[in-house]
């Protein structure tokens, strides 16, 4: 049997909603679709009140393919991450109150945040790897707020955000101000290329882009764009369930044309909450859509489903971004049909 | 200042044997050499007692830098792994036990094994990515005996070994008798094609390659050579001390055009301990001789210095080796100038 079904097999050998099967599945949410349906037709799973489990079946093709109960080998003190935020206790308080009266996500730009915590601990990972303090920081697209977060620390030499939505920029140059953060927030749309006073003049950029193959050339070119040269690093968000591992590939690729070194790659590292991020939305998406032909009577999310890798990159020479200058956009640039839960819009583009 | 260097600064706030900065530091060991000399001469750091430190000179380059007291973010429990062998501990014992009597390295193949828990921690990892269970796994080159690990959990349908030392391969194939494991060990040099009952044949490689530019060509070339297919996938250990950050991306790069994505890259994974793999050797190491000529008198290893990010790859279509059929091999295939710990021979090439 194929891996993309035995490893359905092996999670629902304990009853789960499909949500939480998402959470654990590290293929696209395309190909769980198509496995998952495959497995109930064949009746090795079955659906009952909200809950995927094996069937007798199911069971008996687990054991066929010598697989086990399912064991949990992620640690639990640092919830799989290998990294801690204690030694920035303080700058997480501060960061968490700032969060408090964040704007709301909207549909027009399609955001989504990351959890508070998860922001923490990528800004001690970016603090580990010698980028944090007295760096120049460039932030493409910010509803994460992870500039207040970076800026929280005292670390920084300064944080630049460029954001579409006008909304987070007022906020976080509003923070700014009142906790005297240097962080400086502007306007910005990624189909333009960057102003003169940031191309080529940070250590470090960090961004979420959209996960399109042309709209991560895009935003990664524009994020390569900003980097001062050898030595700078590169931070983004890349999930396995918009993305299937063909497209992770040619993301390296371009990475690599782009004179970058891939140097880490920390999977499952930044979950995005439900709470906060989708509500009566989740609907419109394709994947509640398309889980509910299969399932029929679909359950609301009862646990947080969408995680992203955190992937680092280091510039070996100078950055060479495969996109420059002003871009017109099609649609097939933010949306394509592995785009299952934020297919609507982009964040940063409109 | 270079980050190169500033990164050197920042372990020394706390004085420490050059050995320990080497493990605490992400560039290659000739970046480290040529900063630390430099360093030095300028006064920024000094040497005494076999101990480093910054002088006054080097904490207010610190301060201009805007550089703080290190402070750890490593998670404690699982020392940055994010993995926990917990769920293993009988195998681990198992394989403890079966460690004790291992043929010791020997200097004809320059063999050095990896700690037993950073072995353990591997074949969970390995297990999480539901690349262990009913598995076929295809291990080149086994002075980690990482077989017996894998074996030793009961889960994988067999394991194949192939090495070139002899003792090795008896000592595999006794270990596996006497404990009914499903491993069978042979001889293999790695100029020679796999063996046609291997050739596309196995879901899992793991490997240890040595890490010059043609060396690691033809490990990783024999390595997918031996997979099945998509989804088939791929493990092994790449060091930032003997690679450059230039020859990482050269090194992706192969894999990407072998038709691998780069799916995980856990950075200090694996550690080598001193204890067992280095002894009067040591003083034959390049970078014994280098970082004697630079600081004189040097102390003996106080900690485990050398260690390997864990790279996992998965197949998005068939393997595409980029070396098929047999080669001749010469000396640039196993030495190359960053080679500054393996450089006398490597393991599976004689």
């Amino acid at each position: 049997m194929l891996k993309k079904k035995l490893l359905i097999l092996r999670e629902l050998q304990r009853p789960q909603s499909v949500w939480e099967l998402i959470s654990r599945y590290d293929y696209d949410l395309h190909a769980l679709c198509d496995e998952l349906k495959a497995l109930l037709e064949d009746g090795l799973v079955e659906y009952r009140d909200g809950m995927l489990s094996v069937t007798e079946e199911g069971e008996m093709a687990l054991e066929d393919a010598g697989i086990a109960p399912r064991a949990e080998v992620r640690c639990e003190r640092c919830r799989g991450r290998g990294i801690v935020y204690d030694a920035f206790i303080e700058a997480f308080e501060t960061y968490l109150s700032l969060t408090e009266n964040r704007p709301a996500p909207v549909t027009e730009y399609d955001q989504g945040y990351i959890a508070p915590e998860d922001v923490m601990l990528r800004v001690a990972f970016i603090y580990e790897r010698g980028d944090l303090e007295g760096k120049d920081i460039l932030v493409i697209g910010d509803d994460d707020l992870v500039s207040l977060a970076l800026a929280a620390t005292g670390l920084p030499h300064r944080v630049r955000v460029l954001e579409i939505d006008e909304r987070l920029v007022d906020y976080i140059n509003g923070a700014a101000k009142e906790y005297g953060f240097p962080v400086e927030a502007g306007t910005y749309d990624v189909r333009e290329e960057l102003p003169p006073d940031i191309l080529g003049l940070y250590d470090v950029f960090i961004t979420d882009p959209v996960e399109t193959l042309p709209g991560i050339r895009l935003f990664l070119s524009r994020a390569a764009s900003g980097l001062k040269g050898e030595g700078s690093a590169g931070y983004f968000g890349l999930t396995t369930q918009e993305s299937s591992l063909r497209k992770w590939r040619e993301i390296e690729k371009m990475l690599l044309d782009m004179n970058f070194a891939i140097t880490d790659i920390l999977r499952r590292f930044s979950t995005y909450p439900n709470t906060g991020n989708i509500g009566a939305a989740l609907e419109e998406y394709p994947v509640y859509i398309r889980l509910r032909e299969i399932l029929g009577d679909l359950t609301p999310p009862d646990t947080d489903f969408y995680s992203s890798s955190l992937v680092r990159v280091e510039l070996v020479d100078r950055p060479r971004p495969l996109v420059t200058g002003h871009v017109e956009l099609t649609d097939e640039i933010y949306v394509d049909d592995e785009a299952y839960v934020t297919a609507k819009a982009s964040r940063v583009l409109r």
